[in-house]
């Protein structure tokens, strides 16, 4: 099944936001074994939306349209793809009523008469819910091809996407395909795809597929299969042979868990308690331990301490260490760790401290080196990384490799 | 002049990267004056490619590919364009020494063979430098229209585009085009854009557009003119009719300066120096402040105090003051602000405490409640804010509003 995408909206085509929609639906696209080929984006007009319809529907089975279902003048994908369709625009009696429910539950009371416009779709096709919105998803079925239209939003598309187009065009297809995301981390994009290249050559049914991102690579396998249980009985064994292959470095096979949530779990089950002492990321690395939803069960407390005597006063750097080793060394890492465990009375602190640029580098130590400690159980070990990049792109790095780093560190005391 | 992007990519067409070169080059042509209706993507498949390429040159001006310029065999954007425009690739001498260059520079000595493909250019069009990668981009005139193509790497592209292309481009117009971005803090989108009405309303020469980013809009004013002088003279009563109406909510009116970065010089001006004391924001407070480059100058020390007794050990928040009021309350807003800039011994310290949720909220204190103090003089001015959406939005708006408000404490302090 070829599915083709087009993005409605004026605020695209002049670059004030990025085509985000476009990405997610393109992924989930291709989770349910969907091909698309082609992805356009074009303004609220009506010739052009009318055209790069009528071209989408001669080449594709499915066309999704995101954005343009609002309620004022200028959004016009609704009405657009009627006429392409030859409908006639219908109020729908069920999406009025949950427009009512929705203004009445909201500070304004008074719904502008312009809303009711979003009740209306064309003769024929589907209204779907929108839990986060006004505006209804629709589904339009036409000489065998399928028309959707979803709200711009990405929090209203999203859900609805999830809840209730999903499942659709999951329905479509002659067979169901179901995924699982092996989540690994610590190990490079190409390494990974080294160690499972003989999984990927000759593969049919299921389908390895690497998805790299800063510090983690995800393997999504894919299966098509007559129903859910039969897909899981041709994945399960793709996923045993993944854990035997990448054992520690998986950190979740669940699809919504992150690397902090699957570290904070970690720590929960341990029942250890942590604390961040960070100079060059300043702040970022509890800034994603913070992230987790009731994570302060196991975080206690961070220090940035990015001018020396911050890292003297609050962590008990010495100064004979800062001046004999400087403030980027294995030594002053190894202290900060120490110092932010004691004083915040934790199990386990991760300290951080670099050169982030773009100034500041020297021969012998560039801009990109960075030093880590890890304090757990009376012991600091230390690493030494060197990233490449920009001063953005290095603290990203160093962010994603304190949390591995962490989750290492308890991984080894456990065994 | 109408331009059309053509976004070239299987990894786009998988969702497995979002297309920011589309918004980078739709800004960039709205800046120059270019209209772009329509922006495509499409696998690396000729067939589908040559198909998109030649509806794109029978609707508009200039049409601008990104990607498929590698040197595998995948990558055939070239080989296609020379294709339709029915030229031959030949190899470019200045690229091949180019190439030759790069290699000699870099670890890898030995070129691989396929990398002399990257100097093959369609007969008759012009080879722009690449300063960070070995493919050249590719201008190639065709029947009065414009072909142009750029590597996919956004750190290739980018400075590519704004060194050759971009004034490339404004020597195809008959007139030039400059602007200037106008950066506002602290009012809502609405308002700023009813503030400007009568600016929008009938503006012609130049122009001036609202673009928003969390608790920021920018407005850019945009001048046609023969000459830069004169475009620059077109823009300046707009630009001071600007600062009229907007005084200090415009944190700078330089293309480059983020609102971190204009804060940092704020403090270095009047030699103020900066702590942080951050409970629902985890450090991203400080993680914002540490993107400037040399803010060591004036920021010493940031506490991440996410549990209670943090905020009593490291801040001195009294037992007293939590049991009474909780940890989210004017009061620990004030008392962390006051404790953190103590503790660090600096002239001022911004503090947030709030509920990001999902869980945690009551009816009193609803998700999304934040308190913030700044800490001043000697004295700390407390501000309340209600933030919607998700843990993420809620805490990406308590950030912005954290920096926003320590820049009106330094405003205030300075008046």
């Amino acid at each position: 099944m070829k599915a083709e995408l087009i993005s409605v909206g004026t605020e695209l085509l002049l670059g004030n936001i990025v085509n985000t929609n476009a990405s997610f639906l393109a992924e989930q696209c291709a989770r349910l074994g969907i091909s698309v080929y082609y992805q356009s984006v074009v303004g609220d007009n009506k010739e052009r939306l009318s055209e790069t319809l009528k071209t989408a529907l001669s080449r594709s089975d499915v066309v999704i349209l995101t954005g343009g279902l609002g309620p004022t003048k200028d959004d016009l994908t609704k009405e657009t793809v009627a006429e392409v369709l030859g409908r006639q625009l219908v109020e729908d009696a069920h999406s009025r009523k949950r427009i009512e429910a929705y203004f009445a539950g909201s500070r304004h009371r008074i719904i502008p008469d312009n809303n009711w416009k979003q009740a209306q779709i064309p003769e024929g096709a589907i209204a779907v819910d929108n839990e986060n919105g006004t505006a209804p998803g629709i589904i339009a079925e036409h000489n065998g091809k399928t028309v959707i239209m979803l709200p711009g939003p990405p929090n209203e598309m999203i859900p609805m996407f999830t809840i209730s187009i999903a499942p659709f065009l999951n329905r479509l297809q002659p067979e169901v395909i179901y995924s699982q995301t092996v989540k690994i981390c610590g190990l490079g994009e190409s390494l990974v795809e080294t160690m499972i290249g003989d999984l990927i050559d000759g593969q049919s049914n299921p389908t390895v597929a690497p998805y790299a991102k800063t510090g983690e690579v995800h393997l999504r396998i894919t299966a098509k299969a007559p129903d859910k249980e039969s897909a899981f009985r041709l994945i399960e064994p793709v996923s045993a042979e993944l854990a035997k292959r990448f054992g520690n470095h998986i950190y979740s096979t669940d699809d919504k868990e992150t690397l902090e949530e699957s570290i904070a779990s970690l720590l929960k089950k341990k029942n250890l308690t942590i604390a961040t002492a960070e100079s060059c990321t300043g702040g970022l690395v509890s800034g994603r331990l913070v992230n987790v939803p009731g994570v302060s069960d196991v975080f206690k407390a961070g220090f940035v301490t990015y001018a020396n005597e911050a890292k003297t006063e609050f962590l008990g750097v010495s100064e004979e260490t800062l001046r004999a080793y400087g403030a980027v060394s294995e030594q002053t890492a190894e202290e900060m760790a120490r110092g932010g465990a004691s004083k915040a009375g934790c199990d386990l602190c991760i300290s951080v401290t670099g050169i982030a640029g773009p100034d500041g580098g020297t021969d012998d130590k560039p801009v990109g080196l960075v030093y880590m400690g890890c304090f757990l159980n009376g012991k600091v070990t230390v690493r030494k990384f060197i990233f490449k990049g920009n001063r953005s792109k290095i603290r990203e790095n160093a962010v994603v490799n304190a949390l591995i780093f962490v989750r290492d560190c308890i991984l080894e005391d456990i065994e």
